[in-house]
């Protein structure tokens, strides 16, 4: 698993079109045409071959501590396909996806995902201070 | 080398500091404090071990390939420490840049750059068509 974790003034996204690649995706149903949040970390992520719980695991703990330090409560989770040549399948990289969005469940984080199996369009606003960039492999 | 090619509205930076990693980097003299870029091509890079001239040629080509296919004259180079753990270190790093773009002279590419060697803010505006998110590997 590939992840960058960004920490933004605002992010945005539009869908414009359902994925047809990789072959066999699935396109989650749609929950707005638009998702949108202001001073967040955005957490995108790409599932990869051989990604397990563990991985998962850590990959919500970063984010926790991560979150942490920058001091903020908002999450954007962005299933994101374009850090990696070695993807996952389309089912495998959905599940990972939903495992990380119900861990989040019972917390008191705000949490939003952009949308998983669609082109969209991306608006961002990135920080710039020393730790709003963060690219980390689990 | 890691890249990703995002066809964009509105690429724009700003210098916030310079960075101090990793060790012995020499952040490149100010040009502005800001750069800025419309209708473009973003090309972000990261700059690895075993990185050389023909892996850059081959970046070259590709970036020349993605924005004939997406019809656009210009390119925002974007070097970015973010794509990858195994990185070069910043004398590799910034020769390899100062290569990349001693490439487009001569050429009617319009090319601007992000300053080397900063903590820079970052506002993208990516246009989400198909084609307007490309991660490549060299």
């Amino acid at each position: 698993m590939k992840a960058l974790l960004l920490h933004a003034n605002k992010f945005a996204t539009k869908i414009i079109e359902e994925s047809t690649r990789p072959n066999g995706i699935k396109p989650e149903n749609k929950k707005s045409p638009l998702e949108e949040m202001e001073e967040c970390l955005v957490c995108f992520f790409t599932v990869e071959n051989g990604d397990n719980e563990t991985k998962l695991e850590n990959f919500y703990n970063e984010i926790i501590k991560t979150a942490k330090e920058i001091g903020t409560k908002n999450l954007m989770i962005s299933p994101f396909v374009h850090l990696s040549n070695n993807i996952a399948s389309p089912e495998v990289s959905k599940s990972i996806y939903e495992l990380l969005m119900s861990k989040f469940k019972n917390t008191d984080y705000k949490v939003s995902a952009s949308h998983f199996g669609y082109h969209k369009s991306l608006q961002l606003d990135i920080k710039g201070h020393p730790s709003s960039f963060r690219y980390r492999e689990f």
